[in-house]
């Protein structure tokens, strides 16, 4: 499946924190470069996502802020 | 003003569209890796955003999914 | 790709309507039940969106609300 | 009140999940058509919010991505 | 309707700006406090939006960011 | 940093709340007119945010809806 997001990053999984529903995924996407993404534990699950799976981080565009 | 979101990944403007209200912004966060921001045409002119400019791509966590 | 995004709902295209940078595109998930989606020109055109097409509506859990 | 939100779909909650601070509540929208939502559980009380409750599940379109 | 948003805030419309799909709605919530608002154009004509108008600005709650 | 999001507004926090992985945290922005912020408990941790803090809510303006 293509997606219209914008931005599709591919990376890989340094660390996985879950919490009593939502879990926190770091994600490598270059070295030193750290993406953060808060999901369901469930997706977590579903995914079987551990430390060093190859992903991708998916974002739309209109989520993307820009700081100067 | 530091930020709560996790994410706030420092890189260089490598395009700017406008369209009639809304713009894309490109942000090249390391060699090959761009990220597409759409942010809103007022927003580009307040920060004066050109290409080459020192910028940060600034994502909440909660807006970050996991592909795999 | 499977996505940890919780709503990856199919669908037909019944509509889709460019502006100048943002573009509006309408899947029918069920029969009369339609749902809406923004995203940037540059996505119909990277995915040839049209109508008829099959697609899915993509969702983060933590976009929607409920209103009773 | 009416709302700016393109999508405000009519269903009916068939599950409601309460963590720490946050619950997921799902809603039927057709049959086996399933959206999760992530809110507060704040929310969920305020609301009223369980099982079989006649709800709306309320999306901005800019938050709609779309997979083919 | 009720809303799990947990900020529903009331104000008035001090200016709405349509582009080619996309408008941007100005809402004064306290006196010089001016929250802005981008919307669809058809999201605009459905609620017949125009200057003056009582509305309320409702944002999730897993939207809103802190700086300091 | 000046940040693309159109809405950068001043309070006060008036309450912080952990839970497992997200926490709540509350801003008076004008007497009576409260901002509720879901962000990673590490943002907490980070910013030191506590009560009587003077911080902003920032959002993108995409993410505000009207009610009307």
């Amino acid at each position: 499946m293509k997606l219209s997001a914008r931005n599709v990053l591919p990376g890989r999984v340094v660390a996985v924190t879950k919490g009593s529903t939502t879990a926190h995924v770091r994600v490598e996407l270059a070295p030193g470069l750290i993406m953060t993404s808060s999901i369901t534990n469930e997706a977590v699950d579903d995914l079987g996502l551990k430390v060093g799976d190859a992903v991708s981080a998916v974002i739309k565009s209109s989520d993307v802020m820009i700081g100067k």
